[in-house]
């Protein structure tokens, strides 16, 4: 998916706050806009939002001298998500199609997301969840998918989210798959780390690898060989959130996410709060 | 008052909106947002909100060869709130405080922007007016200020608000004063021109002037002498909208607005959408 031109002033919107995480010297927060209009001004639209977000946010980090913007807001989200879980796994367990709750729930925890401007309460979220429909429900194709795969990668979005991905993980575990779950191996915007897959248990069941690239949302032409390695040897690939769907979309994977923007929520014919679960493609 | 930071990606969205308005060629509207990014990029943002609007919106006219982006809107917004402008009236002298109402009204009329994010629905805060608490409530100044004034300047905000100034206009003129009524003489974005005060029938009751310098909201050293004369001379200066609260917030007159954005509310101490009558002043 290309970049819509409304998300240029969503990118400046973003880069305020995130220079505003990382420092109170306003100075700073001058710097950093007009650093970003200046590179904004010179780059080329014809890229994925995740490809222009990438250089955005080095130079955020470069202006502010902060590498983590995001880390008071991640160490939160996963307190948060942590606090919620027995409640989750209980949602999951009292279901009578688990998997399909764990979807919903691994879906709800996408809220926790600072990549848009949209804000959603987690708790009320994740409690609707099993009770709404999918806005896109590509489950059953899901389900038929994972019956006939052994290797299935799972690449990961934000913190905070990761706890409610380890009850899908837990799903695919019971069904004896060979989980590799991919994340960020350096900071970018709200995304999950390997240390926030640790803090959600995630390493003892499945192998944690980097995606590479520093891009919210993998680029496949900028991924690490081991990921890119993954990715391919899979029988299933599960993408979670919307900086994902925006650089795959045209992927024969599954995409699971809430739609937090406008123009998502238009792309994929949605409201925004939408549930989606979806199968991408050309 | 000076920008918020917060004021530049809402500028960004706000060019990108008068660009498509301008034109549906997608190539321009990019052509803008860089043009505006590399402006905004060397601006000093030491300025008033309309001081930094005014460029840009110069810019949007001339990437865009569209002088007036805003005419359809203008002329849908005065069109709406002709329709309403008998209810409203009839809601002005069914009341047993016709000033107030009508000062009630007016301010009712200022959601009808273009200059901020936020859309409201005219018919309702038309009707619910009245019986809605003012944010910030100066009412007895204004009263006692209108008492001992002879000459009155009137400072219009935006197309179809007009029609609702017209009533308090009317209140004015029913206690014999003298009203000047002050308005755009370029276009830029929904503000008010001649054409529209004369649309309002305001030339009928009021000697309409135009403010100069082609900023939203009036910069005084930017204005025309005629403007300037006219501002010193009055015993009373109403001023309408939050552009011209964002210019003029030091100076001792007159502001009715609804707040708009959640800076103005902070800076304001109300919730946005509150209808605002205060005297201003350092």
């Amino acid at each position: 998916m290309k970049v819509f031109l409304d998300c240029i002033p969503c990118l400046l919107r973003q880069s305020l706050e995130a220079a505003r995480m990382a420092t109170d010297d306003e100075k700073k927060h001058t710097k950093v806009l007009k650093r970003v209009m200046a590179h904004l001004q010179n780059a080329s639209f014809d890229k994925t939002p995740p490809e222009l977000s990438k250089h955005v946010h080095e130079i955020i980090k470069a202006t502010t001298e902060c590498d983590d913007p995001y880390r008071t807001v991640k160490a939160r989200d996963n307190a948060l998500a942590m606090r919620l879980y027995s409640e989750a796994k209980r949602i999951v367990g009292s279901s009578s199609d688990p998997l399909r709750a764990a979807i919903k729930l691994a879906i709800a925890g996408n809220v926790l997301d600072f990549g848009t401007p949209a804000r959603f309460d987690i708790e009320q979220t994740m409690r609707g969840a099993v009770k709404t429909d999918f806005g896109i429900d590509d489950y059953e194709r899901f389900n038929s998918s994972l019956a006939g795969a052994k290797r299935v990668l799972y690449i990961a979005d934000n913190a905070g989210e990761v706890v409610f991905d380890r009850l899908l993980l837990d799903q695919l575990r019971l069904k004896g798959k060979e989980i590799t779950y991919a994340v960020k191996d350096e900071p970018i915007i709200n995304d999950a780390l390997a240390e926030d897959a640790k803090f959600a248990g995630i390493d003892q069941i499945a192998k944690v690898i980097p995606v590479g690239g520093g891009t919210p949302g993998v680029v496949l032409g900028l991924a690490s060989p081991e990921f890119i390695d993954r990715y391919h040897g899979a029988d299933m690939v599960i993408a979670k959130g919307q900086g994902n769907y925006e650089s795959l979309s045209d992927e024969p994977i599954f995409f699971l996410l809430i739609a937090k923007c406008d123009l998502i929520a238009k792309d994929l014919k949605v409201k925004v709060g939408d549930m989606i679960l979806k199968f991408g493609g050309k």
